[in-house]
Order: structure tokens, then C-alpha cells, then sequence
């Protein structure tokens, strides 16, 4: 948990009255229907400790991810695992792109390494472009981080780019983490994962998470995949045994069934994405075109904390390596609130 | 959670039919009333993300134990945090007791640190003794891990030991840890516990945890108390934002209003640890007087197996360092499973 610092996330909803929290990027139909059943299962078994190995929940996984069970190990949600990551190896450098994700940055930083950025341009809409292959090569960092879709512009980058950069990576020894935490929320996971690649590239872990797609970010489930055995065994020996709690263990087990669920999850993001780009863009800000659920979007006028005395919470970006003031980001959610949130900025815009 | 290596602990119900669970130290009533209904009302909460900063949970918890609510820190199950005190510290050398429970190795080796064992004898029960000191003085080691009671045997350190150990370590400049995660299952928590010495030893971290007394260890939540407020920082920085998932932090604070739940588990305890006690020494075998719902005793006959045969698990000893063969641990249940026990036991030494 954190302790006296500011927290620099969004989700901030414990110290302000929130009606509508457009700052946490979460299913907008909530829970999965299995997830909570599965959570009321638990109960009965919440005396005990829960399996070290998650058995039942890595068989599924395995299964789910078409992978050997031995590719698998699972995190307190996936942000536990870049710490265990950084800690298994040590890396003396770093190259994070910016903006990113500022979890990576502190995981690094907590073990003495050295963070180098690679700065993506807004006049390329923040895409990862083929330049950042020169800088590996110059830099040779001990690791490089990429997030696809990267959070906070909900870009993705491209399959071919991607293998460029794990080939170039390979040549030079660099091992790599990529963040496809929030890839089965876009309409091309399937195409961009690096999945049928591990077996060949050992040098790259992929994170995957539960907490977005299926609604369970306050159940902490996240994995990671990666055919170098040691490197699992080296992250598993950095945390306790019992990281995974019971229930979080039985909500795993059944998100991954939850097949329809995530279907419609998709089509309704889809849908409204595509209405909050259009009404964003009609009001005359600016906005970085997403492929996931949620949007980055610049706007001169300060609009977090007119927002918040309606009770709507966004995220402010100002704090994000590579962003600055009047950047925001928010989270795609029902159409009666996507419509709500407009109609509020609208009046703030105006007023 | 763990990968690859053998599960060095108790409470291995994944991989084998087991009918009562004596190997795994949890509260022999199961999960507290409240602490179920607390987690059915998280239900609803599923999809937020946790506070990082566990506000409710902190400010009851500091109530409870009549601290600042800076001086407390959460982790997902006391484990978690064993790992991050290692971490934040970062020591060279540590003096561990032997035998005591395994993960404050674990995490201390995490960090390359050498660990040194104070064997504990037993000709005196496995007791802390003076002994100790002589040791600190010698090798003045970084950093000092004690466990009171015990795990596996139980035992106590007596209170005017316990502060000429802190005082010594202060004068040496030793950090301490101290895990009382047991304490609240003994007759003598509040006499024993070194809470009241924290503001003046500022050397000295007390882990506690929810796990046992509240029948909760499936869902991981422990946390630590010490006046240093730098190393609960160093110690945040260590982890991820949201190790406290939202379950657990309703469980944390309904679970500190079951003072009446805890007060019948210890009456319980002590009459059904004296059953114990005297059944198996009048089976002739070697027991270690504890105060807490475990007993560690000593048999020439295997038990494990024949036992496990029967549906019954208890924790085989062997592999603690300072133990051996022929050692086990069996929690304390209620009172027609300690009977079934003793009778199976029974059955076993005879056949």
C-alpha cells in the first residue's frame, strides 16, 4: 500500500463524495456475473490458506491461453508482477516510453535502476513509431517496457513494429516486459498479443490482467507469461507464498469463462469510445484516437475540478512523464453516463 | 505465490483428500461472523480499485491498538511485509532463532542477505534464554528476528528478557523484527506484546496479522507497527499501490469489532490445548508446553502418512532447521476433531 505519499493515480474515491469515476479504467458493466458468484463461493472458504501454486486457477489460465502451465505465474494484480520483475532482474537501465504507466517507472526506481524515457510525439498521436529501434541501439538498456495499448493514450502498436522491436531486443540482449494489460478491451487482441511469440523469444514477459476486463480491480488477479522458467522462478522467490488469495483464486477461474460477457463488453466500448471521440472533438478539444476503454484528450481550460464539484471524477495527466497541464484522460463507461459527462464539460465549456 | 520449489508449509489440502486439517494454525471456529458479511458486502465494490491508503482500515486499527495511524502499515497477509521490511532494510547479516518459522529466510536471502541461526535447545523447551544476548554482542548482526510465541513450538519469551533484548539491540543499533502475529491466541497478549515500547525503540517492528485470530487467511491481510516512519516509508515504496484488495479491507475493520468472537476462541484454546497436551503425553509422547492453538511434540513412530491415509493432515517438523525427524506441529480444533485425532493417533502407536 502506499504510505504518506501522494497517490498518483486515478480511482481516488475514498477521499471526495464521486457520483460517476471516470478516472479508473474498469469494465462499465462492473463485476462479471461469475466473478461475484464465484467471490460468494468463497466464503466458506475463507479460513484457509490459499493453494501457493493456484492449481485450478493455472490450469484454466493455461488452458485459456492456448500455453504450457509453466509459462504461468500470477501477481496480486498484474502491478505486484513488474515489481517482482524489476526485482528478479535487477536491471541496471531502463528505457520506459513516456507518457506510460507510472507503476514501471517506481518498480524500476525501487531496485536502484537507472530510468531512461523514449518520448512519444503528440504529433504522431503518441504511436510508438519505429524510431524508438535507433535509441535501443544507441542506449542497449538492460530492459525496455512496453504497454500495448499504452495507458494513457490507448494506442496500440503495430504487429510488425512490435516484432522489429522484440527482434532487435533479442540481438542486443535486452530483456522486455509488455503490458497487454488492457489489450483484450480492444478490438484486435487477439492480432496484436505477443502470445504465440514467447515460445521463440524468451527474453519478453507479458503481463495480462482480470481487473480491467472483468470488472475485479478490488480482488488484485494479474499474470504473466514467459518461457524462461528461471526468470518465473527468481520472480516467484521475491514474494510471499500466499499472494493470491482465496477468493481472488475462485473470481479467476470463473472470469475466464466469462466469453460472452467480455463480447458485449467490447461492443458496448466500442460504441461509446466512438461517441465520446465524436462529442470531444465537436466541442473542439483534442483528442488522441484510442483503441480501448478509455480516451486522452487535451483541453485549455482547467476542467478536473469543475467536474468534480458536479461529483464526476477524470484524470487529470499533468503528472505523467511526457503530458503536462490541460491533458486528461477518461474511462469509457454507459452510455447514460458517457452522455452525462458530456453534457457536463459541455456546460463548463460554455459557462 | 510459489512457482516450481516444494511447498515448505502447512495447510496442503490442494493435491490430497483431506478431511480435518491439522497442519494449517487458524481460528478452530473458522472465519469470524462479521468478517464473512463484510466481504458479501464488498461484493459491490468488486470492480474499484482498493484504497491504497486502506483510510477506514487504518484509523480503526489504530483505535484498536492505541497508536498513531502513522505507525501502521498494511500488507497482503504479515507475510507481504516480512518481505518488504528485507527489502526496505536491505541487511547484511541477520540472526534468525531456529527453529522458527521459514519466510523471515526466505525474504532476508531474497535480498542477499547471510543469514545466522541461534538454535534454540531442547532441553529447554525450545525457550528464549539469556543466551541470546551473549549472541547479539558477538556478531552483531544487522538485523534480529524474533517470533513470540513461537511457530512451531509455541513457546513465549518472557517479558523483562524480551526488553533487555530490545535494549541491547538498540545500543548495538540492530533493527528487530518482531511477530506477534500469534499473540492475540495466547492468555497473555497484552502483557507480552511490545507495543507500548515502540515510541521509545524506534528499532523495532511488530507484525500482526488477521489470518489466525479472525479465521481470514485466505483473504491476506496482515499488517506492522513501528514509530520509524522512514522505513514504513522505504517499506511502501517496495510494494505496489493496491496490495490491499477491497475484501480484505472491509474484513480488516468489521474483524477488529469481534472482541467477543476472539474471547471465546481463546477459552476454547486453552481448554482444548491442555486436551491435547495431556492425551499425547499420556501416549508417551514428547511435548512442547505452548501457549497458543499449536503444539509441537516429538514421535519415534511416522505419523504424517498413517495419519494422512485417514483423511487427517498434520505439519511434519522435519524440515524446520533445528528440528528433525520425528517432530510435528498439529493446530488446536475444536473438540470432536482434537478427539478424533487423538483417537486415529491412538490406533496408529498401537497397531
Amino acid at each position: 500500500m502506499l504510505y504518506q505519499k501522494e497517490n498518483p493515480h486515478g480511482g481516488d474515491i475514498y477521499t471526495q463524495p464521486v457520483r460517476l469515476d471516470f478516472s479508473a479504467n474498469v469494465n462499465p458493466f462492473g463485476t462479471a456475473p461469475a466473478v461475484r458468484a464465484a467471490v460468494e463461493r468463497s466464503l466458506s472458504d475463507l479460513f484457509r490458506y490459499p493453494d501457493p501454486y493456484c492449481r485450478e486457477l493455472r490450469r484454466t489460465a493455461a488452458d485459456f491461453n492456448n500455453v504450457a502451465e509453466e509459462w504461468l505465474l500470477f501477481g496480486c494484480g498484474a502491478a505486484e508482477l513488474i515489481f517482482s520483475w524489476a526485482l528478479a532482474l535487477k536491471p541496471r537501465t531502463a528505457l520506459l516510453l513516456a507518457p506510460t504507466f507510472s507503476e514501471y517507472r517506481s518498480a524500476l526506481e525501487s531496485v536502484g535502476c537507472t530510468v531512461r524515457e523514449h518520448l512519444l510525439r503528440e504529433e504522431n498521436d503518441f504511436a510508438l513509431t519505429e524510431s524508438i529501434l535507433e535509441r535501443l541501439r544507441e542506449e542497449r538498456p538492460d530492459v525496455l517496457v512496453l504497454c500495448n495499448p499504452n495507458n494513457p493514450s490507448g494506442k496500440t502498436a503495430e504487429r510488425g513494429l512490435l516484432e522489429r522491436i522484440c527482434r532487435c531486443c533479442a540481438e542486443l540482449n535486452i530483456r522486455m516486459l509488455v503490458d497487454e494489460c488492457f489489450l483484450d478491451l480492444t478490438d484486435r487482441g487477439e492480432e496484436l498479443t505477443l502470445k504465440d511469440m514467447l515460445g521463440e523469444w524468451k527474453h519478453i514477459l507479458l503481463l495480462r490482467a482480470f481487473t480491467k476486463s472483468y470488472g475485479m480491480a478490488g480482488l488484485r488477479l494479474g499474470y504473466c507469461l514467459c518461457a524462461d522458467a528461471a526468470l518465473l522462478q527468481s520472480m516467484s522467490e521475491t514474494v510471499q507464498p500466499w499472494n493470491i488469495s482465496v477468493p481472488a483464486q475462485y473470481a479467476g477461474v470463473a472470469a475466464l469463462g466469462e466469453r460472452e460477457f467480455l463480447q458485449r463488453t467490447n461492443e458496448l466500448i466500442r460504441a461509446q469510445r466512438g461517441y465520446l471521440y465524436g462529442e470531444l472533438t465537436r466541442m473542439g478539444l483534442r483528442v488522441i484516437p484510442s483503441e480501448t476503454n478509455f480516451l486522452l484528450f487535451h483541453s485549455d481550460r482547467e476542467l478536473k475540478t469543475p467536474l468534480q464539484e458536479k461529483g464526476i471524477l477524470i484524470r487529470s495527466c499533468a503528472n505523467y512523464s511526457g503530458l503536462g497541464e490541460g491533458w486528461y484522460r477518461i474511462a469509457v463507461k454507459l452510455p447514460e453516463e458517457n452522455r452525462e459527462l458530456i453534457a457536463t464539460m459541455e456546460e463548463i465549456l460554455r459557462g
